[in-house]
């Protein structure tokens, strides 16, 4: 809907192919908190957009209240049953294996090996995602169809894993403007195959940095952060949190950007920030209804950009929300089941009108005392007739709200028109000496 | 309705004629922005009320950001048909001309005449009002209907009019009072024959200031000006703008006051100031129902006094608001079929009360710590039994709120009660030493 | 209902029995404003509870703007008919005589007995209640179903009282906390026969003291008043209202907490207090939906306390608010018929959740800069899949929302769950360093 008679569909449309070509080539990277998988994407990612750069935090190091834990790699991973067949192959596919399993190479029962399953009840044709990073055990993930059909007998389980003193990483890419306050875009790429909740956030940052960086005059400076989720924004933190606080005006978890389902908003902690008030602004005149959630439903790096003490008032503006969407961490949340172009490209135009808002955003102030007289500059009808002013209402509202103290996106919110319905306005006036921004 | 059952209803509805007897008067008076019009206009309502001192600003100077234009002036204009009819004869209806139009005596054809006549189609029975001050044009107004019979041929054109060098002129009324603090009332003469948008503003504001003139002790000045919509404004301002900034406590436009249709209100572009609180307490008391305009929907003088800088809140109290009924701005808004003796009296009693609930109001403050002894004071019922104390209720809720820091309107805001509910209780316990003002 | 399931039911409903019976047990005393009636109701009420200690104001003394009154003391009373019944006899329903009656030995016609006395032609079997404290004057009360059959004749009145200088007396009991703050229960007795209206909250005073004496380690300290309506109020101000003023943190109006009708909430002058929000969290929380009054329908003692000027916020959590059932202040407002056990009972159990809310807010802050990681501190599920975290929502919550500026009362609002969903998690979280109060 948001395409349909939009003048830019084509590009749009194409972009969305783009986003989703590049979606297609991260898919068979195995990521996971540390370790190659992650590196192996930053490497592909900073490949479409220059300057990207790497950072690391040694394992056992401090990330705030978190400890950087060690690197983990997986070679293969799957179960022979007792009348030999191999089941849950982590070459088939990824997800059977239990994130930060440790290595195990050992013949039990299917009593023994039942503890180490997980399936999901009521989804039984779906493989569940399933990690356990901070304790040291191993398992393996299946369709509950197929657990339901193993026969007792003896079963082989082979993990050929390790886990090793390394580092945790994590990307950047920093596109100044004439302001040195930021624009924040999270993304998390410590998911293996994910499409809605992983690979659509990166792919939209890609998008949106490479359409910013050919933008010539940019007034804001803008930062784009692929990490792990969580303790990759904790390390960042650590490690830059001064600057961050201080910096940043607005920040977006970008993620599960890439259906086509209901629009969906997560407000900041504080909930009424420039930021939330932006994006509902946004949101509201863009796609009209979304479904407004709580902080409360929070669930992923917002938690410690907004901490207290933190106080970085980051949102997010998805479509279906994590946990909500019924394919959400599991073996269904794949491609063109759940992620289309078509749907990054509706997320990518309006993240780049938000975009466009906050660039445009301002303080008017009028230059003269009382109301201007627009006739003698030509801004206003010459011939006074019952409904003649009706064209220059916006106009003249954008003037008496110019008080020197009220944003745009306040005034356009007063009067319930979308900021962009003044941007001309606003240009015309200032070029006739009666505001300033 | 307000005057049904009105204990003053005989002097009201008496001087609701004596209202619209001066309307007649003022009716034909061809009144445009700066001319003869406005100073016979100016010299009619001095007649009336005495003390009317008449400003000038001159052609050319500044009022804020406006100039003021030349004086305008006409002596005839008519059209002649190729048939020999003398039609849009401006001795028959003075809206037949463009305001403003320059000078003309020629022949041309309809093709060439049309670009200058101006009709309604969706009014095909009304002749609009039309004005072109700033722009040098000539022009004539007329029905559709007549339009629409014009056949081709040579027509002839006519207007005997001049612009040159002169004044813009208007008038003030002030009549002072204990406190220096004013309440402005504003309302504007330059239009011609116009009904409720003109007239039924200065017949208003003649009959309130007889009103008060005759009040003995009135605790405001009360300032009223008489001029030409918009630059009328900005000429008082450029002259007197600091003293009136600082001066004007409530400020209200007089205009749409004459017909009996719905109610209206215009806030000020506060929204919120004690002027609106007061104009919507007095509404919802006495009329209950009434259209809630916003600041959006403004379209007079209100624009100048409210702009950022200046800041005067000024609100109105309508009934058909300007805009907003069909005769607006056309030969249709004329005495009876929209203005008439009974609207302009309830216009009087209902600004009336508002103007004794702004004399009326005040600040209460307790002089005993916790609720009084008002038994001892023969102000409580002497006896107690259920019920008892219904009478005194209201009494009881005025003193448990006079905390020295409220005023007695938010008081009765808050108890959902008029402010007159609470004024003779006020007076009883002022005497009674419990309360102070 | 609010006992239903209760774990303690068993005790609460013999906590009711007790309040009952020491409600029976005060029935029979004749109390009124001052005399001997409210000392021997001190004096039981001090044996129930130790540590209660009486004050005294005497006659003629200014307790704040009120003067204190003589005592009365009533001995008997009663009128002979022209036929010889004695009826309106005290003894027989200490309604009969108005309180503070004059002393009166007289025979009269009917006509002239008319004047002195009161009957309710709307509850025509009810004895209204009747005082005259303030003004001389005799009268009897009685059911107007027996006041329309009086016939025609000579009546001799009878009543055998006495006015004496004396003294005005109120009982306290002060339990000291940790903090010096102060949480203060006020309750009146100064009615005769009255269940609802006066009995059921110096029974309910007992038992949350009984209760509160118990309680090993109290945050605050409490105080208990039990004295006169509204002068008794006054005459505490008078003597300690600078220490109350600075020491209060929220007062209570114990009064109708005897019946089992609706729930009912009177709040404060300010009505956004602390004390105003806790008692609605509690309210909502625990029996969900409540009659909400406003401060114009308050009729006790909150109108000393909240008063301009001394502003201690006083609420009222009631079932069947004073002057809203129809048994108030007549004969009707008896035991079983009114106020039973099991009301009583929820009462105080409400108000026991209420004190332990009280106790348990505080201000958490989190000690840790960004979310913690709970993992590591065993809070934590270990194992990650879809719907995992969902056990540890409320725990993310509080403390997310523990900045060191807001309150646990005003966390649970926004969380929208009652306070005490978060003090599991709270001594959890305390416990593992990772918040302080």
């Amino acid at each position: 809907m948001l395409l349909d008679n939009h003048p830019d569909r084509t590009d749009l449309e194409a972009r969305g192919q783009d986003m989703m070509e590049l979606l297609q080539r991260l898919w068979p990277v195995y990521r996971t908190l540390a370790g190659p998988g992650i590196r192996e994407t930053l490497r592909i990612l900073g490949e479409q957009v220059g300057g990207l750069t790497i950072s690391h935090a040694a394992t056992g190091a401090r990330a705030l209240d978190w400890i950087v834990p060690e690197e983990w790699d997986v070679r293969s991973a799957h179960i022979e049953t007792p009348d030999g067949r191999r089941i849950c192959d982590f070459k088939r596919n990824n997800l059977h294996v239990v994130g930060y399993s440790t290595a195990v190479d050992a013949s039990m029962t299917l009593a023994e090996l039942q503890p180490h399953l997980y399936s999901l009840t009521d989804q039984p044709d779906a493989i569940p995602y399933v990690t356990s990073y901070y304790q040291r055990t191993w398992g393996f993930c299946l369709t509950h169809r197929e657990r339901a059909a193993l026969q007792d007998g003896t079963y082989r389980v082979h993990i050929d894993s390790s886990h090793a003193e390394g580092s945790l990483d994590y990307g950047q890419l920093v596109l100044p403007g004439r302001s040195q306050q930021e624009i924040l875009f999270s993304t998390y790429c410590c998911h293996p195959a994910m499409a809605n909740n992983e690979l659509s956030g990166p792919v939209l940052a890609v998008a949106l940095a490479q359409w910013l960086s050919l933008r010539p005059d940019r007034r804001y400076t803008y930062r784009f952060v692929f990490g792990p989720e969580m303790i990759g924004s904790a390390a960042l933190l650590e490690a830059q949190g001064d600057h961050l606080r201080s910096s940043v005006l607005a920040a977006f978890n970008l993620t599960c950007v890439g259906d086509e389902r209901d629009w969906s908003f997560l407000p900041s902690r504080a909930g009424d920030s420039y930021t939330d008030r932006l994006a509902r602004h946004v949101l509201r005149h863009v796609v009209g209804e979304y479904r407004s959630y709580r902080w409360h439903d929070r669930g992923s790096d917002e938690s410690m950009y907004c901490a207290p003490g933190i106080d970085i008032p980051m949102v997010s503006i998805m479509r279906s929300k994590y946990g909500e969407y019924p394919e959400y961490h599991t073996s269904l949340d794949v491609p063109e089941r759940v992620v289309t172009a078509h749907g990054l490209a509706e997320s990518f135009a309006l993240y780049r009108i938000l975009i466009q808002a906050l660039e445009a955003d301002c303080i008017p102030r009028s230059t003269v005392l009382g109301e201007p007289q627009l006739g003698r500059r030509g801004l206003y009808p010459q011939t006074s007739i019952k409904g003649s002013t009706a064209s220059v209402k916006d106009m003249l509202d954008l003037i008496s709200h110019s008080d020197g103290q009220t944003r745009l996106l306040d005034i356009a919110d007063r009067c319930d028109k979308p900021m962009w319905a003044y941007t001309a306005d606003l240009d015309r006036l200032v070029a006739a000496g009666v505001l300033q921004r």
